[in-house]
């Protein structure tokens, strides 16, 4: 048998929450690699690579963002769930359905990359508004993650109520700023980019809070 | 030398179980990130990148569900590793064969998506007959491990038969309605796609029997 | 810190043997799960789904078997590295390049599926003899493995000398069949395909040896 | 509750370290599993694919050496991340950046086997470039990394500093030459691909200085 798991009083058999992670750095893991199945594809006439791949710089672009923004949601996810410490059903289709949100991001990612090289003016709004829409999409489920954890008490023991709250306000920062992306985007191109990326920055500081939360663990 | 592992008796190392839980996370995993590749693929002609996506709604719909389907089944099985305490070589096998249709799971999806778009009506009903049909399959070995470690005496101890029993004849319920949905997909096409949606809404509520079960572990 | 590792004399760190395990999964996930990429790509003309479906029938087969493959050779890698308890850097580098073989599998498998579908007969035979000659090499590297763990001293104590031998001469028995099927292929392709299948059903036996040891450590 | 976790101090929760790894194995993995969609695509004239895949040789050749070398940083990384005790929010960073690095791989590693095959000089130069180049900005992540990890005292305690620097010098050959190979595809593309493959060999060789300072841990 393998070693014994306490389960008393309502708690599901606490490995989930780890079994939870493991799957999810998969999901994470192939969502930001299958990225580079959409870098300089085709082939280039002979004696033309460079001038091909000089034109292909929007998918190299777009392809070091994303790597990034999934890495850093992979981070943030992470020490979001250093917090959480049992997970019961609800919680694992919030995370199944956020983690769906994140595997379909090359998607736009791709759209994004082509129509800012041959789009319209039109087209690269719809590309940036998808992407920033689903990113929109993603961060409303992992605020529902975090809000459902506070609310059905799956939290670690020992953290602070005002702590959690502080950074249930905090996370809804990043749906917030996804959506006015979203509807910036008709409006012009450029700021919605420079939003997206600006939120992407911002997160790549650590999480505040629960970092230093995290110190004061006994 | 590692930690050493107790193997008396008939039974195998016991971490095979855990062992065989990772390989799977990952299959799940791929199964479920690789779906993305079949959504808004090719490229649209300049200024029509809207109404070109707006015709691939099937796809996004398709990916979605299937997305969900893939989470929901490798929560499922998770549960039900939970009871299985250890894996000899046919669990083994069954496990992979279940995986095989999981990860085969992304071509029907597709078939369909495309079916939907663009197919005739014998097209729709093969393609719906042909997702039901491998869901079916894999439900059969999802009925076979549970069994098959019912039989063989590698369910954890303490799990009493009455509840092994009712869970194997609710396991019993996913491949009969897939099986059911396979054969109405040449009568009504959409009649089939609502039984393969009520199925994985019904899946989607917790496994009721051994979740309880769970809460009575010592 | 994390947990002292014991790492007494001329061995590495132990925890090095799990971490090969790991990633082998990895790899051993993915390629299998990439094989779903090859079946019934490609769209099919308005109308024609089942017989297009139909004709696709060698690439259905081929990915079953070759999902089996991998998923049986994931199975007896998993049960060789119960017996190897620790990892040096030339283990990991003959694990790498066996792995190399696997990931590469889906090549061939795509080549034969192809070629009896709509293939000479020469292109059949090659196709044929690629697929055993990959299997072959593959072969030598997981014997090598093993021989190498056993010379190096590598293998977890309490393993008795005779029965390593028994499985070292056991285990080149994969090899010579995939070798002879590959030079079949040139004389009678479903002779050689014949030969594999026979080893691929062989395989999905317990390895008597290993396992029967299994059962007697302490 | 899982298991308590240590985190006196400025640490942060140590298993911070193995989850990194856990999701850097995962892209491992697969970028090294993906360089297999790049092998022999397309289709063969019926009765040609022996003479289509002997022109494919620097196809397979590429994807050999390529798998080698993903394989080899992965097995240099574990290494490190033998040494580094803890992680922090930057060290995370550096990591994803790396891994961004190791992801891309098959991008040039298709475009050199491409070039090889059928570009112009020209083409060979800016394919065997960007290959190098992109393994010199992996090395410079890789490289931060580890000073990183020894100036934010992230290393595992008893690591003697001498190590450390002698470490931190031998880790800066691998950028060095890739640079050095990078410039030298524009005078000679096979003197460049040489330095490439010498590199990879000598990293075959295990990391002295490291693996010897393992031998005295406590």
């Amino acid at each position: 048998m393998t070693a014994p798991r306490p389960s008393a009083g309502r708690r599901r058999a606490p490995r989930d929450a780890a079994h939870l992670e493991t799957f999810s750095d998969g999901v994470f893991a192939i969502a930001a690699t299958l990225l580079t199945l959409d870098v300089a594809v085709g082939t280039f006439p002979r004696g033309h690579l460079l001038s091909g791949l000089s034109h292909a710089w929007p998918q190299f672009l777009a392809y070091g963002l994303s790597f990034l923004l999934i890495g850093q949601i992979w981070a943030s996810h992470h020490v979001m769930f250093r917090w959480i410490d049992d997970a019961d059903h609800v919680l694992l289709l919030l995370d199944v359905a956020l983690l769906g949100c994140i595997a379909l991001q090359p998607v736009p990612t791709r759209l994004v990359a082509d129509a800012l090289r041959h789009g319209s003016h039109t087209d690269q709004a719809v590309a940036v508004a998808l992407y920033s829409g689903l990113l929109f999409l993603g961060g409303l489920f992992y605020n529902a993650i975090w809000r459902y954890a506070a609310h059905a008490d799956l939290l670690r023991p020992g953290l602070d109520r005002r702590r959690v709250r502080a950074q249930s306000r905090r996370y809804l920062l990043g749906p917030l700023v996804y959506l006015i992306a979203a509807g910036t985007a008709f409006l012009s191109v450029p700021v919605a980019l420079v939003l997206d990326l600006l939120l992407i920055a911002a997160y790549l500081m650590p999480s505040a809070d629960l970092t230093a939360a995290d110190r004061n663990v006994p």
